[in-house]
């Protein structure tokens, strides 16, 4: 009995309650029969009245069934009793919604910290309070409540991995014949001296000249030709410009590294919007990005960062038979890929604009 | 005499002049008599004074040697003259510039949609006035004024071209032999029901799978072996993410342009500042552009549109031996190349980010 949820709020109608209430009654009946049917942890109606188009409500639960989804139950269930009596659902609103952790939370200052905006939080007498105010439907439905909870808790410690079949990360499985250094100086920096590359006026970014990009070419072929394609790998090309929405999906990303990543403004059609911005430039041939930045949308993309990304966007919302699995992909027609973190790693090895084969595939869990 | 500049402004200097009065006068003297050595289209010191530390002064002039630039030729030779005197030039400022076009100008209301926020434009009698206030040495130096005059006159006639040398634009040099059209319906469409591309989600992108990558590849081989190479082009590898100070001196797009590329901003390397961002995902699985547009510094990038521009930007402060030409060079490793129009041109043809082989080259003027 680790988190009690009490809920205090409405669902309002479509017209005055008088009329229906003896369903209401029997509504409530029956769901608070069903609510406990899991036990302890399940939800129960302890109070309700009605105020005109108003059923007021107040419920508590454990954590299984959660106060706040038994009302959306509740809801529905009167929603399909007096529909055909003419009395429609119009609004769910949770005025005063408590949940009490009392064990194995984060404590105060970090569940104020981690909830700012969403929850008030207090620990009283060792118990988490946490305090939500005016949710609506929509809050229910996008679980704004039971993810707080979980940010609330302490990381329930990992179940032990079954037995790895693969070598664990790191690990060397064979190894050739020691192969002597023909060069004793900095790739880089050797590179550079000899005119095989040269930087271009932003941190992290090179121009390739012939004998670079012949190189290139070569080291990438040896890769398609003995890795890739005897792996069963083959070519696809991959889209680089990653629109929000997929990245909106890679929630490592979002999550812990967004300062990782380039992000890409889109500028209006309308060419009229940038009629100061030209004026600026022609006349004093400056170019100002403050007002680009106020030309321009909020970011709509994102640069590649990880190259896998369109490889899973594709297979998203389809169904694909075991038979057709696995799907082995590379792509290098697409180019670079790029990360905002120049400076960490030496040289051309990686930088904010590098160029790599990354080769991904999909099976099935057996593979 | 289409032009005539009146000129108002002083020269600050480092001490009080009035120990120096005879040097400032013989300047003074000396450079009344080069500034007009140009004619009626050079400048003439009409007045000057010595208040204090300033040496107020008026100049007129016409087209050639404006007095604007004749400010600026006098405070030089003031402290090549009076440096040794210990007394050093301080600031140079032009309370008011007047400029009077008598012909050819494009009239008071465009002038004053041209100027908008550089100078006043009247019409008094036929003759376009433009009034510039406090300008300082470096608007002097970034030849706003001058911008701005050319802005106001109607462009000239182009000097005929001389005979050209090369086929005009989209002249047929040699014909083969017609071949048949194997396929009726529309690539794009016919592809996409074959699977061999899928839309990513945004307009203009598409995941290109084996079979179509397959082809570009197959195509863009025989693009290099029998066009490029033996045309004498060699690989390159290109960056694709445009500094905005490379885009900066890409005048066209950038006065006509802007709104057909699209523009990168980078994150702040500091965690930290995503801290409401993170919170607003990780509670409400929302990822917010309205934050991410706040956090996000003014564009430092534009997404490569031409292809080209490193190319450029390489031989950018180099001096090239005549015998060192010509450098050809063709770039694909890089990918993509992006424009923003979409919608423009059918299927995959040409969209937001589409693929290309651009061969460029340097040589003599003479080639």
């Amino acid at each position: 009995m680790a988190i009690r949820i009490n809920l205090k709020g409405f669902i309002e109608f479509s017209s005055d309650l008088s009329q229906v209430a003896q369903d209401i009654a029997d509504a409530i009946k029956e769901a608070n029969k069903t609510f406990k049917e899991v036990g302890e942890e399940g939800a129960e109606i302890e109070r309700y009245s009605i105020d005109r188009k108003r059923l007021k409500l107040e419920l508590r639960s454990g954590r299984v069934l959660r106060a706040h989804d038994a009302l959306l139950r509740l809801k529905n269930q009167l929603a399909r009793r007096l529909g055909p009596k003419r009395v429609g659902v119009r609004k769910v609103f949770i005025e005063d919604l408590e949940v009490i952790i009392s064990e194995g939370h984060v404590g105060e200052s970090k569940a104020k910290e981690l909830l700012k905006g969403a929850a008030e939080a207090r620990e009283i007498e060792g118990n988490l309070v946490l305090r939500f105010r005016d949710l609506t439907d929509r809050d229910i439905r996008e679980r704004t409540v039971d993810r707080a909870i979980k940010l609330s808790l302490l990381r329930e410690e990992k179940v032990e991995a079954k037995a790895e079949k693969l070598a664990p990360f790191g690990a060397v499985i064979k190894r050739g014949a020691e192969k002597p250094f023909k060069l004793s100086t900095r790739v880089a920096s050797e590179a550079e001296r000899l005119g095989w590359i040269k930087r271009y006026p932003a941190r992290g970014q090179w121009i390739y000249t012939p004998p670079m990009a012949a190189l290139l070419r070569a080291i990438s072929e040896l890769l398609i030709e003995r890795v890739a394609k005897p792996l069963g790998f083959k070519e696809w090309m991959f889209p680089r410009l990653m629109p929000i929405e997929v990245f909106k999906k890679l929630s490592t990303y979002v999550e812990h590294l967004p300062e990782g990543v380039f992000y890409v403004c889109v500028p209006p059609r309308d060419p009229s919007k940038f009629d100061e911005f030209k004026r600026e430039y022609r006349l004093r041939r400056e170019l100002r990005t403050d007002l680009l930045k106020e030309i321009l949308s909020e970011p709509q993309y994102v640069l590649e960062a990880i190259q896998c990304t369109p490889f899973y966007q594709f297979f998203s919302g389809e169904i694909v038979r075991l038979e057709d699995l696995p799907v082995k992909a590379y792509d290098l027609l697409g180019g670079w890929t790029w990360r905002n973190e120049a400076g960490g790693v030496e040289g051309i090895v990686r930088t904010n604009e590098f160029w790599r084969l990354e080769m991904v595939f999909l099976s099935s869990p057996e593979e």
